[in-house]
């Protein structure tokens, strides 16, 4: 088994650390990605935390992967040497439930393979992005358009697509009110994302240190939340609110912002129930939804819009020995607005 | 004033009594129907009860409004004297805000003017159906299909709009399955209706006591909420469940039935906040929502469906004098399905 440098967690108290960890051969299916940059997402950090559960140690995250093709499987079809690809959230799935069949793998029921922490089809844990290469069936790569750059692609493959998918699937466009609950690494997304679909965006976040960027970003509008007055302001305003904020929120004053029909959809995911009351939902039909990453056609979709548009993440560069440094920075909300590793800094251990 | 005899409430914990009422003047646009039958409705107990919230007593209760037109004001051009009519939850809205102009009152922003407990537009508070009398504007009555009889036409009035509006809206139909949760008054229209619709129809209540009655009204499978096994079993199953229960469920064993895209309507009205889990919610891509009767439109389309497809609810007829007795048997689930007053045994205290 070829082993690759990698930066991981020891357990879930420690600091990363540089580590050697060992990818499968390539199978027939699959394609070897020479990694090129990684992504820090929030969600790398709950895991290692053991926030979310229990966690195998050594576990290396990171599911915003950008790099190039370096070898195929004798199966593979979809991508040659020298491609330049991306891998997200997950690496598998059932392939057989009724989501995975509609294309939905996303919503597989057995539960998708994900990128880092899963258990794989041969029993080992999957490891993820922050390393040298990555070995994924070519079911589950993405292919990056010519007009993204490596650095810029990472955080689309987590961010931008779980983003872009409740945005398409809540049809946004020309006409429609949306509001972006918060301006981290997701948010800063939604907006781009949203208003380059022809939505009147608006950011409501808890102070207005951001506001400047937010305009910039294509929102109309830029609230903070932090001020009552906010949620006298917008009542039955937005067709949509997009949640992105993983801190437990007083949901029902955020529902009270949707007009007739409208929807709160989250992608933020706090681990404690949260109160909803259901006259809040009787006012204007409201919904209260859930929306987790994307299929990957639509990761694709999402690419080629991207590309289209000319959206790009606003990044940070590092190097792997400032992964720990950038940790404590997207904890205290301190970065604008998506750390991106330089995976050439992955030395062996 | 005309003054009319009803039944109401003298306070939060006294039983119904004999009153006469106030009823005003029939104005230009209004009409002035004799009540046949005025169904009994859950909401009623909890409103006399103050379970909603402070009441003006006396009070007199009931959104379930049936009867005979016998005075239209100079400018009613909808009605004439002897039409067959119907009143429910709503007499009046503001007509001014977007959701009103888009003909959808019962989501008036400024509140609609309920059938009781709500200031009317002259300051009094609005007095009930179970009572000999009514006047109520023109663009809040109901035409009655000559095929349902006043006594069924009655429930219709809230439970039958209650259960249509969102069974419609959520695209109840073939190849469709729903899921109603609770056989009462709401519950056993909603079974009927949704057959009607022609979806598939799971009834899911508490024990099997009434499973003859709910195959017999279209449910293709009965299973009952006390076994833990009935949540494995129908595990990502439905595209919509129509929750009937005011009780406080738990919501996140119910939202994991929802297959992709599904919903959750709650049009059970729990007055207490419900723990929701956001990552139920991310499986399937699953929404929980809230409806709130339906509009005059819609609830015209309501009764014409009902007419066309011979669904009526199933009543006990009782007189004023068993009304008290009657809201205990609602309030301990004993009633098939709907008790219906006979309005001529409302007479003079």
């Amino acid at each position: 088994m070829p082993t690759v440098p990698a930066y991981g967690a020891p357990s879930a108290t420690e600091p990363l650390v540089p580590l050697t960890i060992e990818r499968r051969e390539t199978g027939p299916d699959d394609v070897l990605i020479a990694i090129r940059y990684a992504g820090i997402c929030h969600s790398d950090i709950h895991l290692v935390r053991g926030d979310w559960g229990p966690v195998t140690y050594p576990q290396v995250v990171g599911h915003e992967i950008a790099g190039e093709v370096v070898e195929v499987g004798s199966s593979v079809t979809k991508f040659a040497v020298g491609d330049r690809v991306g891998v997200g959230c997950m690496v598998n799935s059932c392939r057989e439930c009724e989501n995975c069949l509609a294309g939905m793998e996303n919503y597989c029921l057995k539960g998708n393979t994900q990128t880092y922490g899963s258990v794989d089809r041969d029993g080992t844990i999957t490891q993820g992005g922050y390393s040298s290469h990555v070995v994924v069936d070519q079911d589950f790569v993405l292919r990056l358009p010519e007009e993204i750059p490596y650095e810029a692609a990472a955080p689309l493959l987590c961010a931008g697509i779980t983003t872009y998918s409740p945005l398409a699937h809540w049809k946004t466009g020309p006409g429609k009110k949306v509001a972006v609950v918060g301006m981290g690494g997701l948010g800063h997304l939604a907006v781009k994302i949203a208003a380059a679909m022809g939505a009147e965006v608006t950011v409501l976040s808890q102070t207005l240190s951001k506001k400047e960027d937010g305009l910039r970003f294509g929102a109309a509008d830029y609230y903070a939340t932090s001020d009552p007055a906010t949620f006298e302001t917008l009542a039955n305003r937005f067709d949509l609110i997009l949640n992105t904020v993983s801190a437990p929120l007083d949901l029902n004053a955020y529902l009270r912002l949707l007009r007739l029909d409208g929807t709160m959809v989250n992608v933020g995911a706090p681990p404690q129930p949260l109160p909803i009351t259901v006259f809040t939902l009787f006012g204007n039909r409201r919904s209260f939804a859930g929306s987790s990453i994307g299929s990957i056609a639509e990761t694709q979709e999402m690419l080629d819009f991207c590309a289209q548009k000319g959206i790009a993440p606003e990044t940070e560069l590092i190097a792997a020995d400032g992964i720990n440094d950038a940790y404590e920075r997207v904890l205290s909300s301190d970065v604008r607005y998506r750390f991106v590793i330089d995976a050439s800094t992955f030395t062996a251990a």
